[in-house]
Formats: structure tokens, C-alpha cells, sequence
């Protein structure tokens, strides 16, 4: 099979044998593939793959057909549409899961859209809701929300009764976030707003100190990204005067099991949202997978609303 | 009545009104206050009192006598004995708060033991449960455990089943909060030790760093004292690597309806321990309300294993 593969922090096009499911596992022919952060960092080397994901194709999430079944795994038929978080190889021709990290695709959505789905909004829905409680009626602000993250912190935010604030840098992707029902704000603007409930910091150390000034009491910070800067000074005072919580998170770590658990949160919880086009993937731009590097370089020139996405066949 | 009172940062005992219990309140004759922290900031001029209390008497926790009660107030009869966290105002011979604040003191408590226990127990109780969550068999680090909050913390993490490990700085007060159940170290050793599942921090700033590299996946940091130090830099990289939780708390800045939700889970959870002994409530010293001045000089010295405690009648 062919992947796009991470050679000397440039991205290439390369053979690679073809995987076989293990016990449990899925082989998904892959139709579409989402860019994300995580993929840039391990084309610069700086984010390995998790033991038992090939080291050298990057890529967290893939949407595509079932074209084969491991010994034991049930829960889908060949040529199922599936998508899922994947520990990294998704850009590719064929990739292994394990059964329980997939998720079937809503009807309405396109390959392009499946492809840009999974990680974005499980990560969303993770830190929004499985951490930091949003509530209805509660006030969230999204740091950086025009990206794929933040469109999907977004729409949930709004799907779930929040008033949500956002600050977006670039100034053309601003009505289009408007238009998803977040009230838009430069990033300047935001300490004199708020305060919010729960605030999802998608850029990093830079909005630290403002969020806890914003920050209602017994209000949560969900640190998803960090692109901005990581070194953060935090008054641990104001910290114990808004009797705040500060979360950080990542999926690409967590074990089988609690990926397997978000994926079942998705399906019960916000796969529903897509059936009935309550939420949707904004999709920015698609390459193929002989495109990949071009992807890359679109993908890092940052700013941009929606996905970027690698289709294929 | 006579109350220790705050006169150009020194503590002096100066006659005041008697106060009133207004509706839904009790009067308490105070038998046994506390000393906390909070009490050398507003000895300082730097921790003001909250709105409804007095702004010169110090002191949030009593425990005492019900001497009258306000319109409404049914809870408990004259003479009942109780004690309570209160917004200030309990360094004194009599003080009102709200029926709801307070709780029945449980018999086998000295008056000493009953005034120190309120403030730090419900503290603890509350930041390592009702917070951070701490669980039967998970590992917790208390940082400061020798004092009051601490002892308290360690007590608490030891009646869960918790595996409790402690910081004390003073070496002679390390024997005292071993016999509590804790594995008692430096704090210079805390780094090499864990991982930690969650961490008591009495200190502040200058442990963060170590902190959350002692901290095990999942883990929960709570803040609750930054005598050491507020200002902590703080590497987000690390936090979302760890899948941490940081919080702050403060009791003192609570409303009514929250501090009294926090009585009611001591009243379940906590005074049955000491009813039955499993808990108890280390007294370092007390002093009567004359010499509060002097029981201020010896809270502050530092480095004491158990609570300062002034008594009256």
C-alpha cells in the first residue's frame, strides 16, 4: 500500500507492506483522512507515534470502508463505513484498529467530512464535557476557533445550551465562526469580556492570565493546544479565588480502552447531531494522497475555518 | 462581649456589642477557636472579611454553646454544642451564624479539639473529595502535612484507604504526622517519590514543578495554601501530557448555601470518624482569649505539629 510517510521532516509518498488485522482488529480501506496539529509536530520529529502504530506514516484520523476482519472481531460487516481515532498511521491506503475504537458514519456525511471528524470532535466533546462539565445556560469562550477543534467546540457549545464567545485571529474567517453561533471577538478583546464558565484554550500560554482574570468562579480551562506557547505563569491565588479548575488533555495517548470509551460517548452523544445535520465538518480544502505534502504546507500556513483533509480513491 | 480584635496590625481583646441573632440564626457562646491562616493575612490587612461579617474580629472556626436564637432558627435547642466555619468573627465570647453553617460536635471531643477541627477538616475534606476525588487504593502526596490543614488531609487520606505519603519541613514534628499513617519525607525528596495520584498543595509555587512531574496519568492537584508562594510557572505541555487537574479553593469567599452543602458532608461523612475515634484533631496549644495576641505569635512561628487554638470560660 502506499502512505504518506515523515522522511527527514519532509513528507513523502512511499510503499508499505499492507497491514493485517490482529484479534479484534478492522482493516479500514481509508476514503479520507483530516489533518491535524499532531501531524505536523511528528513531521518536525517532535510527537512519536505510541507503541504499536506505524512510527513513520502520521495521520489520527481516517474514514473509509471495512475491508477486512480480524479473528473475533463482530462489530462491523465488510464494506461498512467507519471512522475513528487512531493512535497515527491514518494517511495511508489500508489501516489496522481495533473494532471498538470505530465508529459508524452518519449517513449524511461525506468521505471528506467522516475523514475530518473523529478527532476533532472527540477531543472537543472530551474536554468540553467529560472535563470540564459544560452545563446549559453556562458561558463558554473558544480560544482559536475558526481551526478544526474549534469549530467543533463551537458547535457543541451551541448544541448544548452554552453561550459561546470566540476569539478568531484571522479576520476572514470570522463570519463563517459567526455563523456556526458563537459571538466572534479578536483575541485582543477577550479579557474584557466574559466572565465564562468553562474556556477551551486551543493557543496556549499566551491566554492564561487573561482566562483566569475572565474566568467565573468555579469556572474550568480546558488546555487542548498549546501551538502559542506552553510555559505558562499562573497565579495560583487567582486560581483558589475563582476556585477554578485547570484541565489539560490529550487522546493520542490514552490506552485502547478509554479511547474505545470516548468513541462510544461520540456515538451516544454527538454522532446523533451529525444525523440530523445539527452539526456539521467544515471542510476548508482536500488533497489527495499524492497531494500529502501540499496538504501539510496548507495545513501550516494556519488561520484557515474548517478541515483540511487527504481523500483518496 | 470581648473579642480579639484587629488594631493597626496587631491583635488587641476590645469590648464590641453583643451580636443578634438575625432570622434563621443561632448565638454561640464560644468555648474554643482556631487559628488559621487566613488570620495572620487579615491580621496584615491582606485577606479582608466578607460582607455580614465583622470586619475586625478575626477567626473562622468556634465551637461552643447555643446561647439564643434568631426568628425561624430550629435546628438545635439552647446549650446544644456546636462548631462551625464562620466568615469571621469567631475570636470572640459570643458570635451568630446561620443554623445551617453549624454542626453537632461530636461527643467525644474536647472544646479545644471541637474549635480547631471546622476550618481545616471541612478544607480538607472538601478539596480532596469533593475536588480532586480521591479514591480507596490511589496515592496521595500532602505537602505542609504537619499543620492544621494537613494533619487533617493526611487523616482523611488515611481513613479512605488512600496510600498517604507527607512533606513535613520541621524534622521534629515528622514523628507526630508518621503516627497519623503517613510515609513522612522532605520535602527536597518529594521529586524522586510518586507517582502520585493526587497531591495536597499547602505550600504553592515553589512545588508545581516538581508537582507535576511526581504526578501520575490522571492525576489531581489541589491548591488550597501558597504560603511559599503564588506566582508558579507551569508547563501546559506537561499538564496535557499528564491529563491533569489542577484546582483552587478558598472556604472563606463561599455563600451561604455552599458552605452549608459543605456541613452537611462533614455531618455525613467526616463526624462519624471522630465519633467512633478514627479521627481526631492534634492540638498543638491553646491559649486563653487574653493572650491571643500571643497565640498569634506562636501560629506564626510555624513548623508546629496540630492546631492553635484559643479558649474561653
Amino acid at each position: 500500500m502506499r502512505a504518506a510517510t515523515v522522511v527527514d521532516n519532509t513528507i513523502e509518498i512511499r510503499e508499505h507492506p499492507d497491514p493485517v488485522p490482529g484479534a479484534g482488529q478492522i482493516l479500514v480501506r481509508v476514503r479520507a483522512a483530516g489533518l491535524n496539529g499532531a501531524d505536523m509536530l511528528q513531521k518536525r520529529g517532535l510527537y512519536p507515534s505510541p507503541p504499536g502504530v506505524p512510527a513513520d506514516i502520521p495521520g489520527l484520523e481516517l474514514a473509509g470502508e471495512v475491508a477486512g476482519l480480524g479473528p473475533g472481531a463482530t462489530r462491523f460487516a465488510l464494506g461498512d463505513r467507519v471512522m475513528a481515532v487512531v493512535g497515527g498511521g491514518a494517511q495511508a491506503e489500508l489501516a489496522v484498529l481495533h473494532e471498538r475504537e470505530a465508529m459508524p458514519v452518519p449517513e449524511p456525511l461525506s468521505w471528506a467530512e467522516a475523514g475530518g471528524l473523529p478527532e476533532v470532535f472527540t477531543t472537543a466533546h472530551d474536554a468540553l464535557f467529560s472535563q470540564a462539565g459544560l452545563g446549559v445556560g453556562e458561558r463558554l469562550l473558544v480560544h482559536g476557533a475558526a481551526g478544526g477543534v474549534g469549530t467543533a467546540g463551537v458547535q457543541l457549545g451551541v448544541a448544548a445550551g452554552a453561550a459561546v464567545t470566540a476569539t478568531v485571529r484571522n479576520e476572514e474567517a470570522r463570519p463563517s465562526v459567526a455563523e456556526l453561533g458563537a459571538h466572534v471577538i479578536a483575541p485582543s478583546e477577550s479579557a474584557g469580556h466574559g466572565p465564562y464558565d468553562v474556556i477551551l484554550e486551543l493557543v496556549g500560554a499566551p491566554n492564561m492570565a487573561a482566562n483566569l482574570e475572565s474566568l467565573a468562579v468555579g469556572g474550568r480551562i480546558a488546555v487542548i493546544g498549546v501551538g502559542g506557547g506552553a510555559k505558562a505563569e499562573i497565579d495560583l491565588l487567582a486560581v483558589m479565588g475563582k476556585r477554578a479548575r485547570i484541565h489539560g488533555s490529550t487522546l493520542r495517548a490514552r490506552p485502547l480502552e478509554q479511547k474505545a470509551d470516548a468513541a462510544r460517548r461520540m456515538e451516544a452523544h454527538v454522532l446523533p447531531l451529525f444525523a440530523t445535520r445539527r452539526l456539521r465538518v467544515p471542510v476548508h480544502a482536500t488533497f489527495t494522497l499524492e497531494e500529502a505534502a501540499a496538504a501539510y504546507d496548507h495545513f501550516a500556513a494556519g488561520g484557515k475555518f474548517g478541515k483540511v483533509v487527504i481523500t483518496l480513491g
